[in-house]
């Protein structure tokens, strides 16, 4: 069994209800998940998620809590495992219920809930929330935060977090990973993009692998630009609200659109 | 500035009182140094460690509020930046009073405070607490622990953290990387030893690069054993005290002996 509790998030105030309300269930069902099951249990693939992938028994749990906030609220929710609930409102939470679950099932204390506010299919606000510390990073489109990035401009003396290495983006991540002062392989990339934001970090990259889908970036869309930092695919692909969660990204952000091309170069190599 | 606090760690009764003052200090201490002292104040270069590497501001604030608690227990120390402070006593703590020091410096909240005590060279004890949350580890030579490894025995179907890949093990480091299941790369070797032994990951491993000094392993020496793993280098030198700071070794801290011995077999290939 994982022995430490998970708190209750720490929310600012004004957060939109229904996103508030989805993270305090996610983190109170993956505190309950802990206190019931065992490592091996939380890790246990239980069905296949509506983006292909398979669901562990602690992203069921977790998403099942958020389901049940979405019905009471009556708006619509995009997540991994459920897909798109339809409750044809005007406003859709884009959710990834437990970022960094092969953590979280293992008790590596770093996992998170991040979701995002669509009105009409434009963000408007995102929280991102560590569940194992309950901090919370939250902003407005087109508002001030109080987070800001390091403003870094270059790959070179640059501190960053990188998506692990996998079979299609080894040898880019070695590249980028000569390069850069420091690098870090936290594998939540909610987590990491939330660090990017408030200038503890340079920048994140998934180094080519296109693992990201849709809600593993969409918090990120919103706070970083109102960090003063970017988001973007290191192709070059428009990052947009879509429910065909077959789309796939290799997300990046930095603290500035500078260091985000340079990246983006260095791992292409245009 | 860096925002979030630093909590009072959460020690368990029965500590040795100048380990776990020791402890306290160095949270006060990185508390105190996040309040008065900018990110890029933090990280400055202040000095050069008696160990023969930089030492950051935050390295040196931590490590005097240390050195206060030692002198008032009269206790030896053993520690990266001051060296070897002698009391005369038969107790000796080596500790490292700022693991993750890049981290703790950028904000990343991944860093740790770590001791062993020694007596008349033979560890005792050790306590390794997480800075940024107050979480602790504590075990006692031979003694069971509260904690336990995950018994794996095999690097296929691993997941391990590893130290980030350097020039002197950049190879080591893919291959490793390419055998498990998952990798992370958390840059606070005392954090990922202790995640180890709770069993939230498999494995440790510096590939090769010899970056580890005494006061990055001590803790663990201790705690892996009592929670049924091992701690080796991945060249079989022995892990042994030693006041000469010089000496380097490539730590892994395994669940089991096999793990440990095959994962120096892939960094090493012999």
């Amino acid at each position: 069994m994982i022995t430490w509790p998970v708190p209750a998030p720490s929310l600012p105030e004004g957060v939109y209800s229904p996103l508030a309300d989805a993270a305090r269930a996610a983190a109170a069902a993956y505190g309950a998940a802990r206190r019931r099951y065992p490592r091996q249990e939380l890790a246990e693939e239980v069905a296949t998620g509506a983006d292909g992938t398979p669901t562990m028994r602690v992203d069921a749990l977790v998403e099942a809590a958020i389901v049940d906030v979405i019905d009471a609220a009556q708006v619509n929710l995009l997540s991994e495992e459920a897909g798109f609930v339809d409750h044809g409102s005007a406003v859709t939470l884009v959710i990834d219920p437990m970022d960094g679950s092969a953590n979280a099932a293992m008790g590596v204390p770093l996992s998170c809930f991040a979701g995002a506010v669509f009105r009409d299919g434009v963000a408007t606000e995102a929280l991102t929330v560590w569940l194992d510390t309950g901090r919370a990073w939250w902003a407005l489109a087109g508002q001030p935060t109080p987070y800001q990035t390091t403003g870094r401009t270059t790959v070179d003396g640059s501190s960053i977090a990188m998506l692990r290495p996998k079979d299609n983006s080894r040898e880019a991540w070695l590249r980028v990973a000569s390069r850069v002062d420091r690098v870090r392989v936290l594998s939540t990339t909610c987590l990491e993009t939330a660090l990017v934001a408030e200038g503890s970090m340079d920048a994140f990259v998934d180094p080519g692998s296109d693992t990201h889908r849709i809600m593993d970036l969409a918090a990120a869309m919103v706070t970083l630009p109102s960090a003063g930092g970017v988001v973007m695919d290191v192709r070059g692909r428009p990052l947009e609200f879509d429910l065909d969660l077959s789309r796939r990204w290799s997300g990046i952000a930095a603290a500035t659109r500078q260091l985000a091309d340079e990246l983006a170069e260095t791992v292409v190599l245009t």
